[in-house]
This record gives structure tokens, C-alpha cells and sequence, in this order.
């Protein structure tokens, strides 16, 4: 184990120590919305929102990309009762800062050739412009047929430089 | 907005008021494991782990999913500079009660034929055992050509009724 997951485990064991929320219910608390966003480092949707353990779903991919997050989003619907979707983009995002040409290109730089035949046509998904892909994604998912009409969909962005979140749509 | 989006809206205005890491940068801190896991409300990573803003990328799906992760597992590694992989599935994940059958099923009933057709094929990527689903994401990484070998790999379990996480592979 690396030293680095090892110190992680220690601050588990404190966790673990002081925590008295082992009897959550599986599903969100009602009427919360699933948060989507980025795996940016930068972002604690959990802080950020003042949610509690056990409210609501949080789904983070690079991005916070709705089309890479269908799956997770039908099973949170159909099977757990979320009935309202609050996607987050956020500034200085990765995605705005390259292509798909480009990642790929570094796959094949990096990793090889066979590496990137084992990706071919892989859609990284990068955009140029985030309030846009915030409108797209959010279009998006208004548009899917397995996306029942009644789930609420807003989309936002949160900016990394002072914390706050704004509404986009 | 619903009024439940107002209040996460009201707390993320306190949050911003007391934001004072404004100038962090856009890859994690060196060293530091992406953690992949699950969705599920039940789960905060950062406070789980001790993981402070900045440090590490956080992917989250139905289940923690590998497969699922790819693109941003590569996207973290080739542009980000990833060099770990903590992935971290939990006791009484919802992926355990169900199976692909039930879930196309259910947005069939639910949402019509023509849902159901839109998603024809999708796996929902359940699993019938914690334990092994850990091992077969890790197996599955490992045998990727787009991960680099050098890119350290562990699968852990975190226990949602005593916040504890373990080791599994």
C-alpha cells in the first residue's frame, strides 16, 4: 500500500471512530435531487450544498457529462425514486482544455499503439464552452424517452474561485 | 426551483461566504489516488477519507463501476497526471438487489415501449457479489492497455454501517 493511502485509511479509522450513521435508508431522502458533476478535485458537492449522509445521490464523471451518467441516472429514477436532477458544471474545467483528436493522440504517445486501438472512437467528450454544455447536456436529458417528463432538471455552474454556484437553465 | 433546491441554493451561499481556496490548481495533489465509487447517498468520500479540497479526483456511478469510468479514469490519467486508483464499492449497494432483465423491465412499465427501445441493450451493471465485483473491476483495469501498469490499483469495501472501509484486492 502507498503511504498516501495508507495516511486515507488512517483518517478512515477516526471516521469510523465517531460515526453514528449506520442506520441510513438506502434510498435518497425524498424529494432531494442527485447532484451530477466533475470529478475535479476542487469540487465537494457534499460542502458545497450543505447535504447530510444519506440525502441524495451524487453522480461525478469527467465533466459531470449527462450522456456518460445514463445508466446511473435511470437506476436512481426507476429504482431509488429520484424525481429531480441538479447538473453542475464548473469553471476552469479540463474538458474546456483539449480535444478528442488530441487525447488520443496522447493515449497512442504514452501508451502505445494497441492502447489506442483498444479506445478507437472512444468520445472523450470535451467542450469549448461551459454554459453551453450546461444548455446541451441539460437539452439533452430533457430529450430522452427513458428520462420520465416529471424529473426536474436544472443545470449550473459552480465556480471553483469563489465557491458559488449559479443557475445556467 | 423546488424549495428543496432552494435551501442546497441558500446553504451554498454560506459556503461561498466562508470560501477561502479560491486559487487551487486544476490537477490533484501529487501522489494522491483517484477514488472511484459508488453514488449512493450513504457515501461522502472526502469525509470518509480525511480528503482534503484540491487533492484528488472523485468519479461516482451506479455501483462504482470500472467499465462505466473508463473515459474519465483515462481522461484523469494521461491529462491529469493520475498515478493511483483507489476504487471503493460498499455493503448494501443498491446493484446487489436487482438484475438487467428487472431493470428494463421496470422503465418499460414505467415509461413505455419506446423508452425501453431507446435503451435497448444497456447494461445496468449489477452484481451478485460485493466482494468478487471488487475483484473483477481491479482485474478488468489491470487487463486494460489505456491504464497505464504503471498506475497503482486497489479495490476496497466501505462499510455503510460503520463508516469503516477494508481492503479487498
Amino acid at each position: 500500500m502507498s503511504s498516501v493511502v495508507q495516511n486515507l485509511v488512517d483518517s478512515n479509522k477516526e471516521y469510523a471512530a465517531n460515526f453514528t450513521q449506520g442506520s441510513l435508508a438506502l434510498p435518497p431522502a425524498k424529494n432531494m435531487p442527485l447532484v451530477l458533476t466533475c470529478m475535479d478535485a476542487r469540487i465537494d458537492p457534499a460542502a458545497a450544498f450543505g447535504i447530510s449522509l444519506g440525502d441524495a445521490h451524487v453522480i461525478r464523471n469527467a465533466g459531470g457529462n449527462a450522456r456518460d451518467a445514463l445508466r446511473s441516472l435511470i437506476i436512481s429514477q426507476q429504482l431509488l425514486g429520484t424525481q429531480e436532477v441538479l447538473l453542475l458544471k464548473h469553471t476552469g474545467c479540463g474538458m474546456l482544455t483539449f480535444g478528442n483528436e488530441e487525447a488520443h493522440s496522447l493515449v497512442k504517445q504514452n501508451l502505445g499503439e494497441s492502447a489506442e486501438e483498444e479506445i478507437a472512437g472512444l468520445d472523450f467528450l470535451p467542450f469549448g464552452d461551459l454554459e453551453q454544455a450546461v444548455r446541451d447536456d441539460v437539452e439533452w436529458l430533457k430529450a430522452r424517452k427513458a428520462i420520465a417528463d416529471s424529473v426536474k432538471l436544472s443545470g449550473w455552474v459552480y465556480e471553483v474561485e469563489t465557491g458559488k454556484v449559479r443557475s445556467v437553465v
